[in-house]
């Protein structure tokens, strides 16, 4: 882990690379998608995966989140130890030794946990039950993605296996449409908003109707690409969008957000120019990740003011492929937009936020590495 | 950061996914490397990315390496923190920031630095001449990799501005052959480790024939798929391979190793199990990394024992395209077999050290996300 370095006050006195977060452009972020969710009458639940970190959570329930989302134990482990009080893991949990963890947790937080099937519930609720409590389980829709989750149609039977479990309270459903991560024009990205809200509605329809579900009962959909859109699905009761907070170069492309609303850059100095079309830069796969998420024309990130795009990455070398007319010279200093937000918060301790040019703090990605 | 847990004596009883390396093969890995090593009668140098350990790297030094390559500034501090006194980045470091910091470094350890350009050089001897000091930089030679370095043809000319420039002191020549990891064929890997040899070799004698290097000069090369045959090169001094230490698939599917010589597995729990033909790990790209590296018919790991592979990622979930004839069921443990042993090691803090199923202790990684 790397020592943290006193802070300059100014950007350009920052080592390189560094990641930085526009506060202006997250608060604007936070405040937008809040004031969505208000409109449609839905609860928000960011996905924290992409933050990872105590102080941008606490702006997020400060302008009106319910709770926060995460996918694994020991993340909500970090988070309760913060101070976080209503955490739903949104990742199909398995086994007695995460029971144990997440019973340890449930008396400090209000937790719910995912499943998709009555075996993992019951690896969990045996252990609750036989400590004469019960857990909280959401049961994931597959609405389209292919992931995890089961297709609305066994949405009924599975329900019953799972509510019949001891230990287990069966407090909702959710789903997630990752296929708008893949849409390649804004007809499919629709479509892929479409089904995530039908898919899940109906399901909870079919499980209340089989007297398996409270009225009130949670149904909960979302994706930054899709949450605008299947918020208002009549029946939903929470969005879980998670990197609207700091958007990226996938959400830009993707139509989710402007370029403007990127609040994540990385700051990085060109280190080599061995070629007319080839500059170097010392951020590669160990700052940005190798994630392509959505497929971006040119490569693994964007430089900005530059149509010249992050052609190739290995650990330490981001490769730039020096479009004709543009050039670049050892030691200049580019911030780059990277294509996956969550993946580059994942690769660092800490994160740098900046109001205006200025160094305001250190953003802690507390919950970094955390994937037990 | 995850808090390190305390650590079970077996291995079935670890909380999933973790990081398993066999110490019995690691340790075979290392010997065979050294022996090759002082057959060739060179140097060996490892480059530390694959495991950014002190336990890993003490093992190394004991087993007869001169020293680490390194890449980053900050990767060296944390090495000279923990008593390693010989190292090298193999990186062209940029900037009077870095130059401030390899100035208090060089007072703790014998350094060196690569460097591709005279404004790259000079950014560093600045600093070191003001203080009345040398920096021993090696000049990056490109074999045909086409990232960093100077075309050998070009070598003599940039030596002789690095070699004039006060606060720099010359001491060698280095390559990478990484064009062979895009090897298809045994053909072409043999190409990559001969363009390797000649190249920084021919350069080297370029480069002494102008008067610009010792004839004791550094003349360094090498990685996992290059370094057996080029390290055998008349004339290298130094090889300077990483990987070889845990190995992947990729080397497997490269052909650098056998299946049998790879330390590092992950072991994952399927959580998920929603189709005949799809198997969900707890294991994404959080642990595995998206990158393909050598690129892996099939996709992102091999899963033990199976023909099954993990067709694709995204952060916590593995998703696993089930072969005709094999089946998973939830719950059940798997080991798989990581594309690139590098990524994982910088994604998480601690790795699981483990010798015939029973657990020895954590592996630290000391310099995970050290990028500047």
């Amino acid at each position: 882990m790397m020592p943290a370095s006193p802070l300059p006050s100014s950007v350009e006195e920052l080592a390189t690379p560094c990641v930085l977060i526009d506060l202006d452009v997250l608060e604007r972020n936070v405040a937008d998608m809040q004031a969505r969710a208000h409109a449609a009458g839905v609860k928000l639940r960011p996905h924290a995966k992409t933050h990872k970190s105590p102080e941008v959570g606490r702006i997020q329930i400060a302008a009106g989140a319910s709770g926060l989302t995460l996918a694994k134990t020991s993340e909500a482990e970090v988070f309760a130890g913060l101070g976080f009080e209503d955490l739903f893991l949104g990742f199909p949990v398995y086994g007695a030794d995460k029971a144990r963890r997440l019973l340890a947790l449930a008396d400090r937080v209000r937790l719910a946990v995912g499943t998709d099937s009555a075996e993992g519930a019951r690896s969990l609720g045996d252990v609750f039950h036989a400590a004469g409590r019960r857990l909280r389980v959401r049961l994931k829709i597959d609405c389209g993605y292919g992931r995890v989750g089961v297709p609305p149609e066994r949405a009924v039977a599975v329900a019953r296996e799972i509510a019949d479990l001891p230990g287990i309270e069966l407090e909702g459903l959710f789903t997630h449409g990752g296929q708008g991560y893949a849409a390649r024009s804004p007809d499919e990205a629709e479509r892929a908003s479409r089904d995530e809200g039908r898919a899940v509605v109906e399901a909870a329809e079919a499980v209340r109707g089989a007297g398996l579900l409270a009225l009130d009962a949670e149904v909960s959909l979302g994706s930054t690409p899709t949450a605008r859109s299947s918020m208002t699905s009549r029946g939903a009761t929470e969005c879980r969008p998670g990197t609207y907070v700091y958007n990226d170069f996938s959400q830009v492309t993707l139509g989710s957000c402007r370029l403007e609303d990127c609040a994540m850059t990385i700051l990085a100095t060109v280190v080599s120019v061995p070629a007319a079309d080839r500059a170097v830069l010392d951020a590669g796969s160990k700052t940005l990740s190798n994630d392509p998420l959505h497929p971006v024309p040119g490569g693994h990130g964007a430089v900005l003011g530059r149509t010249s795009r992050l052609a190739r990455l290995s650990e330490e070398h981001g490769v730039i492929r020096v479009e004709p007319g543009e050039s670049f010279r050892v030691g200049e200093r580019v911030r780059v937009l990277p294509n996956h937000a969550c993946q580059v918060s994942n690769l660092h301790d800490r994160l740098v936020a900046v109001r205006g040019g200025r160094v305001e703090g250190w953003i802690t990605v507390a919950a970094r590495g955390c994937v037990e």
